[in-house]
């Protein structure tokens, strides 16, 4: 029997909720902002400052722990959680996306090759990508599986449904996810359609594997649904891996502007079709707006790069909108990155009394130090998970729309 | 009125002490390692994790925030301690190190022009040094001051004593640095004498330059004694710099192993013809064995950019000596990075129970984590403070010479 269960404590009308997520490792108050440890670390942040951001739980990634420092190493260490030093909840995503967009097949037109036809050396030649094939950059998808080029040395790998399970399980995380394909959205229907099948097929795989094991472990399944932005796909797919049996469901997908506004709402569409009370994490939702939307419709959970990779650019949120903290006019600006934020950046520390200035952060950015990302990351983490709490406090409150409202017109200074 | 002072509370046979600097913004319980804050930070650790980190105090460089963000900032923050959001002591170095190292005259054979005979522009042509000149880089030495280039964008600047204190004073600090002439040790014994002098009649300038202000600052400044590897350049320097009065000393020179074994020694044997009680900073010095020395002769301060500098290239200091945590043995070592170390990467975290683990920073390193050399510079500074907590205690005990034996012994693996 698995101890990880999910308990939604109220609903809006229009599908919000605010929960608990019971698991192995402790629990998870939702909606919650879950920080993105790909290799089992946050870019700039040290796991004994999880607490002190907000954070409940991370999310590590499959392929890159698989390739260094391999899954055994974290398995001996007593699994993710503990190897990274973290007493808490942890997620495992299954590589699948890393597998394709590392791999370059995300973003590119993948070749599709069934395995019995052409051998993967041969695949190097067949495939129509001229920078990825100089990089030595390949994945190529069949039936049974994707065979990729490690991102690190180019040395040939192969994952399927089931040895995605079979690391995971080594990983050790509280929650993991099934091996699925992630397409671009803007692939065309009929690819949409074929790798949305495929990722069904491996799902069940990938469940069939977890169960195999499952009494031994206590470790939750979340299946992953995808159909790029077609209303009928993605309502096909949640009905399918909704009715498998997972745990919970990840909503797949790339949700970046820069495939079109709609990209989020067409996959936030699957949630009506889904079982009563199932939890669901949105997999790279990271904007304010974003976490906003997928929580008015019942997202639970929501891990995205967004706040350390602006971080570690300078790219700072605040309730009134993002800065540019490497812009000039902050060179003398004393006030502290965001006059609303209760984060240990912003906040007066207990032994100097003060705080974090603009104009500190200023030069650390422009003297390229490496504290300038470790503050700005640790303040972006901190302003999503705060924002999830807001949330789920609104949610209690019955007062989401209000606040949604309310933290959009400052947000976005309307 | 100063409110420095410096009160020494015990000392050994062979000159060596424990006591307390008093500083406007608080003791300084010496021997005493000073963490190395160039630009306002130390690399890779928060100010927030000083105190945790065992430091009392940090030195910051005039040369580097005299670039940037430029004194002014610094001086409209509050002076540096406030601008990096540290309360507690601090020291700025002079510039004169990185003037001529980053202006590259230190390690090349700089070129001396009177200034009335050469202007900056055709000094380019006559710097006879190929790299230097394709990097645009210079520094041209003549009686008033120094003309070099900024390391960051080629601009053409001048330094002289009197603008080093005008800046030092700008940027706060508790203890500051004359302005002098740092020579490459393996300099002829002509040229040392040359510079020596010219530092000496800096000096003067610098002590000048400050007391014209000293009524309205709480500022100490130190003398910096030069000479290179010459005894009778050392004590000669001594005795000029501690006759001048200053409020302390500073060991000038470059203790780097490859000058040999002896610059270090040379250096501190100026100690024996300061005036007595006068406290001593020793500038860059960091290994070890070198602060045992430097502790046993007197020095009562130690800076050194070693434990960032090696933490951000995996070198670990531990008592049974220095590991290289990215080597394969240490893949799967799950033990803290040192068995004897308090700090707070290898003790059990209050919110997790366990510690960093070798295998994981080791996995850090391996995958170009920023959290790597986070953790390696913290645990290597709480190296060297520890060491110089141990040594005051044992002076304080009358036991120094023996937990040198002890701790060598160990560290050398003899």
């Amino acid at each position: 029997m698995s101890t990880f269960n999910f308990e939604i404590e109220k609903k809006t009308k229009a599908g919000g909720r605010a929960g608990v997520l019971h698991t192995p490792h402790g629990d998870i108050k939702t909606p919650a902002f879950v920080g993105v440890a790909t290799k089992a670390t946050i870019k700039g942040v040290s796991s004994s400052q999880f607490k002190e951001l907000g954070l409940q739980t991370i999310i590590a990634n499959t392929y890159h722990l698989y390739l260094s420092p391999g899954e055994s190493i974290v398995e001996e260490a007593g699994g993710v959680a503990k190897f990274m030093n973290w007493k808490g909840p942890t997620m495992t995503d299954s590589g699948g996306f890393q597998v394709f967009s590392l791999g370059t097949a995300f973003g590119k037109k993948v070749s599709k090759f069934q395995s019995e036809d052409v051998s993967p050396e041969e695949a190097t030649v067949l495939y129509n990508d001229e920078l990825a094939t100089s990089h030595g950059k390949l994945a190529i998808i069949d039936e049974d599986g994707v065979t990729f080029t490690s991102h690190l040395d180019g040395s040939l790998h192969r994952f399927t449904p089931e040895r995605s399970v079979e690391i995971q399980h080594k990983l050790g995380a509280d929650i993991f996810f099934a091996f699925d394909e992630c397409t671009e959205p803007t692939a065309p229907y009929e690819y949409q359609k074929e790798a949305m099948e495929r990722t069904h097929r491996w799902a069940k795989r990938s469940l069939a594997a977890h169960r195999q094991n499952f009494e031994a472990r206590e470790q939750a399944i979340y299946g992953i649904g995808q159909g790029g932005q077609f209303d009928d796909l993605r309502e096909e797919s949640a009905r399918a891996i909704g009715g498998m049996g997972f745990d919970g469901f990840g909503l797949g997908g790339s949700f970046s502007k820069k495939y079109g506004e709609n990209s989020l709402q067409s996959a936030l569409n699957m949630l009506k079709f889904l079982p009563d009370g199932m939890p669901v994490h949105g997999l790279g939702v990271g904007e304010p707006e974003d976490i906003l939307l997928g929580a008015s419709f019942g997202v639970d959970t929501f891990d995205c790069v967004i706040p350390t990779r602006n971080g570690r650019t300078g790219g700072i949120f605040t309730n009134s909108g993002k800065i540019i903290i490497e812009n000039a006019e902050f060179k003398s600006d004393f006030g502290p990155l965001d006059p609303d934020c209760d984060c240990v950046v912003c906040t007066p520390n207990p032994t100097t009394g003060v705080f974090f200035t603009r104009s500190y952060i200023h030069h650390l950015f422009r003297t390229r130090e490496m504290l300038a990302p470790m503050l700005a990351s640790q303040h972006n983490i901190r302003f999503l998970t705060r924002l999830t709490e807001q949330i789920r406090e609104a949610i209690l409150n019955d007062n989401f729309e209000k606040f949604q409202d309310d933290f959009l017109k400052k947000y976005k200074g309307k």
